[in-house]
């Protein structure tokens, strides 16, 4: 079985959210030609999509070309939308959030989903989750920092108490990349920023000893971790030397907290997806894709099953890690088909 | 032989720059009590230090604890000072270089060095390192950026040019961490900004084909090239799928560059100084510490030593590729001690 856990998706179409609030630059589609949108954010071109992107069917096409099972739904980052009014983000979370429902709920073999919350404003974060739970989402996708907030801010204490409480998977994943306005060529701020806003993150985390008060918490990082497992000598010695700036919430180590959390496996080169599996261990990496934007892999699953692990390294790489990690079954999302094609393997 | 590429040095005292210049935030040395002193940047602390900072005598005793036979010097990056005015930094550079190459002059079995320049005045840099490399040193440090410009700005064309004709070696290191106005605590911008800096640094020059228009370069960046060995996959994935966004100055894939370029060794963890010496070879790998700070490797050279590598690539790494980086020769720091030992060992 294959589950892609880190795909996006969005609504084919939505209110125009410029007019609905009245201020800021919110991200609407123009629907230029068939099966092709551009995303503008005010007026600004962002970046042009296809139909993969809204359509089930188109995705499901595709996942059975590739074989994959199951695609785990969430929206794109530009939409956390953490910086405007929080109403105004609950308000299009809720839209966001109800469309993704109405794909698992229609296909639920096929898809389930992790919601986006307005996590500038906790407690309207935990209403919302609390609604998604009930709703069939599995958990939510959250960014590396939440404007001003590191992931360590006592602010967001409330959210990890009711995320750890409510069972929710929480997939960490980059926006609004650090330096970005200093990278105006060669596409740095997804090369150079991205994995360093997830080493953020998990600095953060671990750090700030979130996963030492909320030990239940399941929390995963999308590319690999980013820079982290490969920086994770200078972090580790960095915390050693200078207890007075790194050891203030925790005396645990980062690479301490390495079993404790999840990478997806999107590092596009079989060395450093050999590296993650080395410091962490294959039960903590899941097929994830970036589905279906181009940075992503675009054969999915190749990479893992390409790479010298073993099938059993592989097939929980593949699928039960993810498992693991969504809090759900195996039997949830097999088939007819998918038995008879185990069988046979078997 | 052991050859130390990294270590950071500086006066025991200079003039008042704030005096000298009139404005800015310069920093100064507050010596308050023997062997330490207080780095200040105007009225800030900005860091503790001891006589290794700028002792010859206490280094050559440390060197000879740990076996290292030869330290390269250069200055703490912190005072680059390219934010100031062009002449003013030019005159601190030369303040700095001339207290270098006066130490390397007394020392030069022990000592060699690299300079720093005016970068945000190409022209006046180049002069200066011309000055430079008639007095002694090997090369430059420079940073990872020059305030707004990355490494492939053309801006620093007639720098390049020049550096290559001169046959400087040029060490890269990180300053000005991106982000660091967002990591308030847990020394991220050491820890995560860091390694981010010198990953943008190393794909500035790779795809701004800066090695291709001057493949005489040589080019070293501190921390075994932070975070871009372990994300190479994302940024040769991104190359190829973005050629409009990353195939503007040349075609060739940052992957190519690999062998092109050399790294230090401060990684601090086995499995990572593995992965980049699979990926580079360790002939492009040379033992560098950040001595005397704490957040260098303090047993400099244990981290290689005990790692499983060959005899002969051992001592590529301690010594080897550092005097192809510098342009140096074994013999021009052979003692008649090290001599006899290195018989001995034979």
């Amino acid at each position: 079985m294959k589950i892609d856990l880190h795909t996006h998706i969005l609504p084919k179409e939505w209110p125009d959210l410029n007019q609905r609030y009245g201020y800021g630059e919110w991200i609407q589609l123009q629907h230029h030609k068939p099966c092709c949108a551009r995303m503008m954010r005010g007026d600004q071109f962002f970046r042009e999509i296809e139909d993969d992107c809204w359509s089930p069917t188109r995705r499901m096409k595709d996942c059975d070309e590739h074989q994959v099972d199951v695609q785990v739904l969430s929206t794109v980052p530009v939409m956390f939308s953490y910086w405007a009014r929080p109403t105004d983000t609950l308000d299009l979370s809720k839209l966001l959030n109800d469309h993704i429902a109405g794909i698992v709920a229609r296909y639920p073999k096929r898809f389930t989903g992790l919601c986006t919350l307005p996590m500038q404003a906790p407690e309207l974060a935990i209403r919302e989750l609390e609604r998604c739970m009930k709703n069939g989402f599995d958990g939510v996708e959250i960014g590396t920092h939440i404007n001003d907030w590191n992931l360590d801010d006592e602010a967001l204490e409330p959210f990890w108490a009711a995320a750890e409480e409510l069972g929710a998977a929480i997939f960490v994943h980059p926006w609004d990349m650090m330096g970005q306005g200093r990278m105006p060529r060669h596409w740095l701020p997804w090369l150079v920023s991205m994995p360093a806003e997830t080493s953020l993150a998990i600095c953060s985390i671990a750090m700030g000893g979130i996963l030492e008060r909320y030990p239940k918490l399941r929390i995963c990082f999308a590319h690999g971790g980013g820079s982290f497992p490969a920086t994770i000598g200078r972090i580790d010695h960095g915390f050693d030397v200078r207890p007075d700036l790194c050891q203030t919430r925790t005396k645990r180590r980062p690479s301490d907290f390495l079993k404790e959390f999840y990478l997806d496996s999107l590092v596009h080169d079989e060395h450093s997806l050999r590296f993650i599996a080395e410091k962490m261990s294959p039960e903590r990496i899941a097929l994830g894709t970036d589905y279906p934007f181009p940075l992503g892999e675009l054969s999915p699953g190749k990479l893992i099953e390409a790479a010298s692990f073993s099938i059993a390294e592989k097939e929980r790489m593949l699928s039960g890690t993810a498992l693991e990690f969504l809090g759900r079954l195996r039997q949830e999302f097999e088939t007819e088909a998918s038995r008879a094609h185990s069988l046979g393997l078997l």
